[in-house]
């Protein structure tokens, strides 16, 4: 559409989807940083974890790190770099801010948000199901659960997860409300 | 936008803009098909899977079925959820190829696309998971690989997985065009 069209056709409704579009924009920057927050915090929340009993053998000390299982390990980096798209796409919602009308930029975040919100719903569910594991055992398979060994180091890798799931729930309502932007102009 | 300003601004560039759209739309009713046979297909393929193993003890015969293992449950359900969801879909993608102008109920799609990604993501991501530790095992948390033992349970529920990573892909283009098809009207 161009300048002139917009001028003849929704002179009286422009202003308005502006005013729409830059709460959108603002709304966008606040869900991101929160979001942002989430992830990183998760990830250094996990990342640090580590548990060594107070007993040990002559051979074996026994220690539990976020790294002894690989799931954990997929856990760290992609809400590293969830967090790091996060804070780079900061930029771009500061542009749409500015200027609420853009539209290519908007769908080049829906992609990379959509995205990122794979990723970390993936690593959020392989922790989980790991975790889950690590607290209640699963006899068919006969695996047993660590927790009642490891029992701090069960906490913080349980507690690590829900910032990565806020992430994931604030991203889905970044993703519709760039949807709602795109709809407006 | 009223018909009124479409015809003073647009008259031009309308017919190709209906027509990229009608075509992004009949994409989209193409894509949801092909996601759909995805996660219906790693449904059926986890959900019937089960192996008794040739010998067994007089108390305990070895038999590994999908809901032994909790992970396994989920993916079966959320799989059967994503594809419901995607056939009832198709009927709103009907709708945009009929009527490539409507708005709100792509916003509507946006948002129920991005949380079946999510639980599409999760799910499989979750049963990868536990697909791993069944193949490999491990070694600190004394867990072992089961798969030496069941064999073609393992070999069917590595494959089933496909279908699910193979939608969640074809969902996050679907919902790239929904965002295209957004900023163009």
């Amino acid at each position: 559409m161009k300048a002139g069209a917009v001028e003849i056709g929704e002179a009286k409704n422009s202003t308005p989807t502006y005013g729409v579009n830059k709460g959108i924009s603002i709304l966008d920057f606040v869900l991101r940083l929160l979001a942002f927050a989430g992830a990183l915090g998760s990830a250094i929340a996990m990342g640090t974890t580590n548990e060594t009993l107070p007993f040990f053998s002559q051979l074996i000390r026994f220690r539990a790190e976020y790294d002894d299982l690989p799931s954990f390990t997929f856990f760290v980096a992609a809400n590293a770099v969830v967090s790091g798209y996060l804070i780079l796409s900061l930029s771009l919602s500061i542009f749409h801010i500015v200027r609420s009308r853009a539209q290519k930029s908007r769908i080049l975040l829906v992609f990379f948000d959509t995205a990122m919100l794979a990723l970390l719903t993936g690593s959020a569910s392989a922790a989980a199901a790991i975790v889950y594991l690590a607290h209640k055992g699963n006899a068919k398979a006969n695996w047993f659960a660590i927790c009642q060994q490891f029992n701090s180091f069960c906490q913080r890798i349980s507690g690590s997860l829900i910032g990565s799931f806020v992430g994931m729930a604030l991203l889905i309502l970044i993703i519709m409300l760039c949807g709602v932007a795109l709809s407006r102009r």
